[in-house]
């Protein structure tokens, strides 16, 4: 027999990831939903409150409302990083349950003085729970139950609500007697970051690119390229890997076997006699030079995004001093990356399974503690589905224990449960199928998928246009029409997005047809561009999206996307609203080559808009104004001015 | 640092509820197919079994195979009622990915004599896991990949699998090295059920109603009665309750407060002088009676189902020996049941909370053994929602440890989580919607709900066209026809189906209009009928599609149910089929009143049909042939002829 006969069920709390095994993600200032399934057997009225804990451990609660089919919901705000913990807590509200009875029997002329006895017996229990000066109300109201009781032997709906007046029902509700109540369990736990997790627009670039006159770029020239990118509007830059680079196999221009003398190899090798890791290319500076970089790129109100790619050139310390951690073939060799036909000699992976599976992780988790220490509190992590998700798991545990403020990116393009999976492990934010969504279908599936399913409380998107080995055809072909598209469309949908460098300069040239690599890439190479003259260039058009990112709450959000109905499968339309904010509506083409013409049909209501009225919408990036009336109307889209057209809607 | 690098993830296992919390179901000789989404972090390999034990501990397993998105199945046959427990175990195959490797390397020719030898080291560390007599396979691979490996620098893809022949692979996946592996957890529980608790045709009668010439009917009477019930091919007969029926506040017929003397009471309010639920009702005869009339049952292949309604009348023994089992008022009386502004004097609930609840629960449990001990297996209960969820787990749990073929149907017709929940909570068979879902789209979504989602995983539903409270106003205004047509939806959809008596007699007048009561219940009267003669009545249409479940063994079956298509809305279509088996298409109007036409379109696929060829249909109510060719093929339905088609297809 169960040790109680519990009566209420809690079950499909969401946000809860695998049973509670996973945390879900918030951002510091955000209200949290919390939904469950609440019942009883029988037919009583429950009351139910989640309950939270903040990470200095102080525990609040706020009561939770049905609002359809016994489902419930409450909400917490989080105001600190860290983590948090919340439960519901659910108990069978015995007054209520008497007092609904009591009303209905009233209005049916059968209430009598036995049911107001009973009620102010229900008062007088309560009574030990309520701070002594709060009682006077309950008394009272016993009182009066039992004064009406003794005087008469029926009594309608008005004469008992004048014996439960609303203080009554305060002070019951304020003080409410949990006993055979139940806790949802587990306990389940939730990450709160800071807003640059889910909001910020990256953009990466080769320091060593950025010499004067073809020369090799440095951290100095690099902090002198700061001012450029923070003149475009970008929160983020993020560096490749910026340690020495093996010598060993290592790679010539585009990609080749052979290098020439002066080939200056891919940094994803990672290593070299002049350090690992915790080291930097001597070609880009010292330390130093790497800190005043950080700190250059502070002042511009950027910060610094640093490759965490867990490899080793052949040429790395680790690889004489551990040989262990890495995998040994029959002959005693160390056996290189491949996936065959495919080679990679200038990579050694590392096992991690070690026997030294202790020194191994720590060794790593050192690296991010290394580099945390100089300054940098973002890590966009190389291929992480190909490491161990159980390192994963716990590194970023173990650093988050001590800095809340640090994110890690994942760089995992692969099949869809495994991203989803390394999102569950505590990756903060990371890559999407976004870079090869091109046609409306597509995109409304996916971003229904990010944005309405449970992805959306631990998947944080961060849309990248490209990168340096992912040149899509959309892009190949497309023109200067095809970046503005796709840079509309992953700046203004998601919240997180980023540009490889290039990509402001249209670079669309693949190293042969059909390849999305770059001819010329800069994993092999330095390569030189110029930012002046802007005309003719993605920049204007960069700097005032990013703008408008910045200007527009709304567009800090992701969950709030919405997508609006139009009549052309060329032309996607979609809005973003914070309830009591001017409202975004997008509406933009998908075809770099024609001019398109819709019908924008708008979820009025959902716009806080009135059909009767005439609305006023400022388009943002041509400065017009245009008045629309009722849910449909007419947009066109040419590809060659203004592909994207960003309405600005204001509060009713 | 966590005590393993465990690289492999198990999750969104299917059949689980709630993570393990709640049984499923299955029917002994099912083939249990369980799905699990299966990765790990890196390329390599998977293999994975499911693993079960049947109720006498006995442990088997067998191989699951990916097929789509990380999304893997296995399955395993329970041959035995009981509780049987599974579980996935997956494990990396190290020599698959290796053996995957070469054979692409090989193919690029870049497959050398290391990688022979890496293969040879796998094979031989896996001797030690085969037994001796199956170790000579392995040894010849390990020295061929040698001999190979010493005499030549590279091979080709024929050279490697001839070196691998089929009996190595066999050899190596038979003895697999789990190292590593990892087991789902929690371990999963299932119920399975004998055959009855999926498929059965339910009659229900009242016995008092069988008495000859308009008197109180008897076990005796309703024993000959039987006779009538076998011969329209019914499996159980559900019973009202048969206990003694209370006095006091009885109520009259039509639910009448004033009772005239010789009105019977409704059988609902239990107990009197003469006993309680282990007593029968003295105008129905002895228990000895009782047990003669299951008997009878049992020899017409019938089984006998008990009504278990935990309620009592204000005459029922336990409320002068068990007072504190209901719930009293602050004047010393007892509660009778409310529902305000209905009143339900003649009955007492039951206070599941008492302070003895452990006396409560145990004599409950002990009725219904003392029932299982005079012959029932089936118990149809009354109102399970307003009894205690934790009471009902723990009695079916403890009976069905000891009798794993009873049987309990859950008469719940509330909301839907909470009839999902009694599903969960062991209830075999549940009451549904089906009663009030008369429109296509309606009972297109219902039957998808319930054949598609997880409940296809623990609720079992038993569709009743009526009940002695329910005659829906499609009954009261469709005359026949609305019979035959709830009668063959009920009957054909759902494997299992039930009527209550009169339903063969059209009987059709509500109470007053707007009311889904029937005028003159027999809950509170005796009802007399005759069988003879069968013209004019539902009785052969019955008696044919009985005899049609009987013998087509698609129709015994749940979830292997599939919509046509067809383009009326007033005409449903959908198939039944087993592969390998004929199926069954049935072709029904949703219209009483109009002859209807449709073109049903067929999923040829699906039905294993060729669209090149004519395929033959035999109609099995009419007994005609037709012949249809390609997927699109017209079908008339006149409601006062036949509404309903039923077609065989012949196995091809």
């Amino acid at each position: 027999m169960p040790a109680s006969n519990e009566h209420i069920v809690i079950e499909a709390v969401r946000p809860e990831l695998n049973g509670g095994r996973y945390r879900a993600k918030a951002v510091k200032g955000d209200t949290v939903d919390v939904t469950a399934d609440i019942f009883r057997d029988g037919t009583a009225v429950l009351a139910a409150v989640v309950r939270c804990e903040d990470p200095a451990g102080n525990t609040s609660e706020s009561r939770m409302a049905h609002f359809d089919n016994d489902r419930w919901r409450g909400s917490f705000q989080v105001l600190t990083e860290g983590r948090w913990h919340y439960t519901i807590e659910a108990w069978t509200d015995h007054f209520s349950t008497w007092r609904r009875g009591l009303l209905k029997k009233a209005e049916a002329g059968q209430a009598t003085g036995l049911d107001l006895e009973e009620g102010a017996l229900l008062i007088e229990r309560r009574l030990a729970l309520v701070p002594r000066h709060s009682r006077g109300v309950l008394e009272n109201a016993v009182a009066e139950l039992r004064s009406r009781s003794a005087t008469a032997t029926s009594f309608g709906e008005e004469e008992i609500e004048a014996a439960l007046g609303p203080e009554v029902l305060e002070a019951m509700e304020g003080h409410p007697d949990r006993t055979g109540g139940t806790f949802y369990r587990p306990l389940l736990e939730l990450t709160v970051d800071r807003e640059r997790a889910r909001f910020g627009a990256w953009y990466e670039f080769f320091p060593r690119s950025t010499g004067p006159h073809g020369s090799h770029g440095t951290f100095r020239t690099s902090a002198d390229h700061l001012a450029t990118v923070a003149s475009m509007g970008f929160d983020v830059v993020y560096l490749p890997p910026i340690h020495p680079i093996g010598e060993t196999h290592r790679k010539g221009k585009n990609n080749a076997l052979l290098r020439q003398p002066e080939d200056v190899g891919s940094p994803w090798a990672i290593g070299n006699r002049a350090g690992g890791h915790k080291s930097v290319d001597p070609n880009l500076g010292s330390l130093g030079d790497f800190d005043h970089f950080v700190e250059t790129a502070g002042r511009h109100g950027i910060e610094v995004a640093l490759d965490f790619a867990i490899q080793c050139s052949p040429d790395h310390p680790w690889v004489m001093e551990h040989p262990e951690w890495f995998h040994h073939r029959p002959d005693g060799s160390i056996m290189y990356a491949e996936n065959p036909p495919k080679k990679y000699e200038d990579i050694y992976p590392i096992n991690f399974d070690t026997p030294d599976r202790e020194g191994l992780w720590r060794e790593l988790h050192s690296v991010v503690d290394f580099w945390i220490a100089h300054g940098i509190t973002i890590f966009r992590v190389d291929n992480p589905h190909t490491k161990s998700f159980a390192f994963w798991e716990w590194l970023i545990d173990e650093v988050q224990r001590e800095r809340s403020d640090v994110i890690f990116l994942s760089e995992a393009f692969t099949r869809p449960k495994v991203m989803r999976l390394l999102a569950k492990l505590g990756f903060t934010q990371s890559y999407t199928y976004f870079t090869w969504r091109n046609e409306k279908g597509e995109l409304t599936d996916y971003l229904e998928e990010l944005t309405q399913t449970d992805m959306a409380d631990y998947f944080r998107p961060n849309f990248f246009t490209n990168t340096q080995d992912i040149l899509t055809e959309f892009l190949q072909t497309g023109g200067a029409p095809a970046f503005k598209i796709r840079f509309a469309l992953a700046s203004l949908m998601s919240p997180s997005y980023g540009v490889y460098s290039g990509f402001e300069f249209y670079e669309n040239i693949p190293l042969r047809k059909g390849s999305e690599e770059y001819l010329d890439s800069e994993k092999y190479e330095l390569r030189h561009r110029s930012w002046e003259p802007e005309d003719g260039t993605l920049i204007p058009f960069i700097r005032r999206i990013n703008q408008i990112r910045h200007d527009e709450p709304a567009l800090a959000l992701l969950t709030n996307l919405c997508f609006q109905s139009t009549d052309n499968d060329q032309v996607l339309a979609f809005s973003k609203t914070i309830p009591g904010r001017d409202a975004i509506l997008v509406v933009i083409s998908l075809d770099p080559f024609s001019t398109q013409e819709t019908t924008v049909t708008l979820d009025m209501l959902q716009l806080g808009l009135d059909e009767s009225r005439p609305y006023r919408l400022d388009e943002m990036l041509s400065g017009a104004a245009v008045e629309w009336r009722g849910p449909k109307n007419r947009v066109t889209l040419d590809p060659l001015g203004q592909p994207a057209q960003i309405f600005k809607i204001g509060a009713p």
